[in-house]
């Protein structure tokens, strides 16, 4: 009987997997609720929820949550200087809770048993997912099909999910499957496979730092307590502040200039290395502003305590999925102390693939940190230079005593 | 009488500043053995030699510590992702020690009581050098006269040194002082200043990257144990292999192609803030590398101790001059540990300031990482997909019991 | 001129240093208040108030400070778990910043330009009264008296501060000097010595534990988020619930039951190993009542994060007086989050010296962490079983690949 | 047909449960090694072997692992201060990978394709074991019978394994079931239930603190880089220096003492609570005087670092079961080097259930760092205490710019 196993939530994509996950399950027995989170990818969100409602789904949820993926996840993460294996923005990591929470509220709302994705069983969004949905609501259950014999031994190719596509009138888009696996959103579009025999075939959002314009683009980006406020452009006076446009402006920027790309090979939460590629165009000019910032503004040692004690570890817990965890809110929880005068505004030039900083200024208690004559080498300033001697002395105690190895 | 209070080795440049140390210095009362090391800056150092004798050295030394600068310390920063404050490679604090072991063996050999050097009493190097001197050889003595009311309030300004320069007829080179305070050797040059009016005017060792030429070069390096041990030129087929003249290879490639510019404000030892630009040419590139070869072959587990428990820490203690202090060599014997399987090739395309990775491919242990049928998302490998199941599951169990605040 | 130089507030004990320190600062030309801090040593406070203004204070301020120093900084550090190179609870640093507040805030109103203590010039607390000073009034000046020249060289020794004392008039209480230097407050009392030639002679707060009852006492206490909230005694059935009145009973407990001494070397900021013996009864109880009670309720990964990235660097901060700085601000705000479901009662066994755990019982959230029957050997409960294989097969993916060096 | 399915190495303990699954698995279709690592534990090893034997095994190999034990395990734990949660002291955690390599060694020269053992499938053990297998012989199969669907539900209950040893003819020595689990070597025995009716029914290691004797033992520990070497017991003057024989004598004084007992709740690897009693005599007194030598002989800044850094991430992964990992043995091979001078003795009083440091003594360069005078309050020593002005000077210079919130 259809539905006679319960109702699942399906995070649907329109795309040929989930489309076939979404029959599949209705097969085996289940009523699908369609969930459709908008986070910025492109897509034909419309499109997506006819398909969804023409293959059998009982109804469909097609959600904007880009203003709170740029609020609750891209800004924090930008305050946090967060970066997995000191390569990667996290630009999936950052999108998949704000997912997760909207499809496990559709499912409490719907009365869904169940919750499913259409994730492979090797990498890190199944992890994600879950984990969010577990901590959310633990008495959800999880349909992971390409994790169940049953799905993946029948599925074992692209040209069985096309098969049963044909077979079960599930419309499809594209003829040729493309050789990598990517993911899309506001944030970041990432690329996945064993080999990527030309790169420049895939890029998507930027041009090629080669053929960006030969005249860089001035900007100047200010923040308060760590989050980007305004942006503007000193080419043609372009102002925005309003967060979901101030950060698809500077996506817009980068994208022409050439900015955000990178190509490395990551550790997987699950063990395994791979080849990721990833465009983070928007995101790579805030942490550069950001960071800059942060040395005029931020205490020395603070830094150095938030950049190994939270940045390295709360970074990881991104990755790995674990937002929704004690030691993940208890990281982020932690960080607007370190922002509170982190306000100012930082001067950028974008040219070709480079963020080049060409100043910075302070407002508030953070411009209090630097101080010009102070640190002049030239001049005697506040400071009592023969303080330093006792600095120096008191410090050379200990090492008095040392005998080094490496003499 | 001539040399009454005992003789001290000065730490050398042949400019201005440590040439009135010089003269003072003897004619406190003190003999004055004069070391000049070269690690790499662009000098005259046989007319600096004989300056020094001219106006009053006993002896000079001239020692090139250019092999062992990359050695002992460039290629180890390299090994350990060495960086301060997420942006600065630590050109200036990684000569310090060099330097500053050279300087107390001669002082040693020399029967000198006293070191003296020329830094200012507001920088950090006035305590990597005297950090290094007490370290390594305890009853030596310091004369630093930036910092002793005798000498600073006597020559308050530049016009002051000109005028004791003239009076006691010690050459001057420049007549006009350049409005920054340099530091530069193999590694990088550096320009601190309360304020550079025009940055375009001081950058010395790269061309502005809107000069690079407009055409890519392409080089591969090859690490062996997270040592670079040749580079390989794809434009021209140039290869190099020995240490220095790698690097100093590198050097020229970077420097051709606009990489290596930043601009920061830093927080120095002392508490301060302050400004500065730094030119890392070769070192850019190198790091780059060096990080994305240890994302093929370094185990993610590992990596992610190495970079919070000892990159953070490491990093830091070679900024605050401690690089011969209990901690620090702790650190450093950690690292070869980390190293054991990076070793491999890595393709580098040199673009208008951008070092962009194109591929990279891993030799012996290091190679056993990655196994792209493993982590095709369309292939099953050898790992069973289902196992993901219960190791989802199992970290759910403590994330079920957990509210979460950001819900 | 009387008061000439301006006005001094003086950290005064009433003890022969400091009131040859009031003595002297009146003589070099200052107008001295005097300020004694209760922050529950032993000392007649209004003896040394009339002794003060008899020896020519202008005015004396005697502050009772126990209720904040219990609930600023006791119970703080109880809740991090605060411990100084794993073994001394910082009895002496968690006081220091208690009174410098106060002791700033009497110099405002009284508009003293100067501060001044009777600290010496090798120890610790120098640092953290000046540092906490410096942050909380940066215009004010100090005076240490041991460590100017005209001071130290004048009082080389006890007997030339007696002379002094028998000169001026001030009254001496003790005519024998202890070989030891004491701090004493609610939380503990240390005694500082090259040598201690019989230790057993300096003890004070606490019984030796051979001389302990034979009869072990049996309390329970009960902590909400972290907190201390009450104290039951099951031998005589006492009960305290006031904060002050809850830790000097857990003192006078600990003090019968011969709990909390310890013997230790340790590692001074200014870079000197000093011997230091400590009595921290109550402290002593409640940092491992608290231990327990978190091993039951707080998450593990949670608490992973706070041993490794709080509570180690932020015992460090405490220690060196380095309480009122950012980073010490920022440890010290992130800590209340991980005590939210810290809540529920301890059993504790106090016999000859031990602190023995009997038992523990969770209220609230933290309740749910611990499920009997979860973790039982012999039933199977919620987690299938079977799932640890997906777990522990996933987490060997990457060590099949590693070959262990120590095999 | 017997052994069709091929050949187990199981890791025999002669219990009732190995028992069974030995007599299960050739019932299965496997052929039986079995092997008895002796780390310690009481035991009739010999018994073990014959009834072994009995009940089918192939071969038995008994073997003696308890040097090993000592030197590989116990004495790098003591080197490092080992411990889990800031309690545990990791005693099964360290025999583990001692008992699987011998397991993987005689898997592999006996031709077994398979290695089997008796954990249950919530606990760490399991982990322990097969994470060390696979690093160790990566083509291993592991049979863990209590994760098999076949077995838990065939042997629901102590009594179906009962039954089943009645049908096979399996001696069974205990007729009624501890309401614990235990395991022992020579380092700890632990005690894991839900529920502990009365604690004090299962010590078996240690007398209790309140019936141990009433006059204090004296020892003197001495260490040589931070590993004993010898025990000198000043009550009988008995001197051991064998390392077995100084660790057994070092439980033999723990036990009658009374040292040693914990009972918490601790953090499982695979995410759920558990109440755990272990009696650890020995380990504790090391332990307590390991750190002793190290507060006179090891540098402030390198104690911070390691005890942050190394300490709590290595105890962690010790736990967890990743002893054969690329990121433990990194941090073990980091531990030498902070033990250099960690040579001395030091002296302990052993007193109902308190291990009481009375004094200690450096041999070596570990010496230098305590100066009796250089400490002293009351002398000047080496150190010019105006020396301090500046370094408390240089340190306010950040602290003036920063507004405390806890003011």
């Amino acid at each position: 009987m259809a539905g006679e196993k319960g109702k699942v939530c399906l995070a649907y994509s329109g795309g040929l997997d989930t489309s076939c996950i979404l029959v599949w399950l209705i097969e085996q027995g289940y009523e699908v609720v369609a969930f459709i989170g908008d986070v910025g990818q492109e897509e034909d969100f419309e499109a997506a929820r006819e398909k969804a409602l023409k293959i059998g789904a009982c109804k469909v949820f097609v959600e904007d949550l880009k203003e709170e993926f740029v609020k609750e996840q891209i800004f924090p993460a930008i305050q946090a200087n967060a970066i997995y294996e000191s390569v990667y923005l996290l630009g999936t990591s950052l999108a998949r809770p704000i997912i997760a929470r909207k499809q496990i509220a559709i499912a409490a709302q719907e009365g869904c048993q169940f919750v499913s994705h259409g994730c492979t069983g090797k990498g890190n969004d199944q992890v994600r997912f879950e984990l969010a949905y577990y901590a959310l609501k633990p008495d959800i259950q999880v349909i992971a099909p390409w994790r169940l014999p049953e799905f993946y031994d029948r599925f074992a190719g692209r040209k069985d999910l096309l098969a049963y596509a044909a077979e079960k009138g599930i419309p499809v888009a594209q003829t040729t499957a493309k050789p990598w696996s990517t993911d899309e959103n506001l944030f970041h579009i990432s690329y996945e496979a064993g080999i990527l025999e030309d790169p420049n075939d895939m890029w998507k959002l930027t041009v090629d730092p080669e053929e960006a314009p030969n005249t860089p683009e001035r900007i100047t980006i200010s923040f308060e307590k760590g989050i980007p406020v305004k942006v503007v452009n000193h080419n043609d006076n372009t102002e925005v502040t309003e967060p979901v446009a101030l950060f698809t402006y500077l996506n817009t920027l980068a994208r022409r200039n050439g900015i955000g790309r990178i190509d490395i090979v990551e550790s997987r939460f699950i063990g395994v290395k791979s080849r990721g590629c990833y465009e983070t165009p928007g995101g790579t000019i805030l942490r550069t502003a950001h960071k800059d910032l942060e040395g005029l503004t931020l205490d020395g040692h603070l830094r150095a305590q938030r950049d190994q004690n939270i940045t390295v570890p709360y970074s990881r817990c991104l990755y790995n999925g674990l937002y929704y965890s004690p030691e993940c809110e208890f990281l982020a929880q932690s960080i607007p102390f370190t922002q509170r005068n982190v306000t100012g505004d930082v001067k950028v030039k974008l040219y070709k693939g480079n963020t080049i900083i060409e100043g910075r200024v302070a407002h508030g208690d953070g411009a209090k940190l630097y101080d010009m004559i102070e640190s002049s080498m030239d001049e005697h300033g506040s400071i009592v230079q023969s303080d330093a001697t006792g600095f120096i002395k008191t410090h050379s105690i200990r090492l008095k005593k040392f005998t080094p190895a490496s003499q």
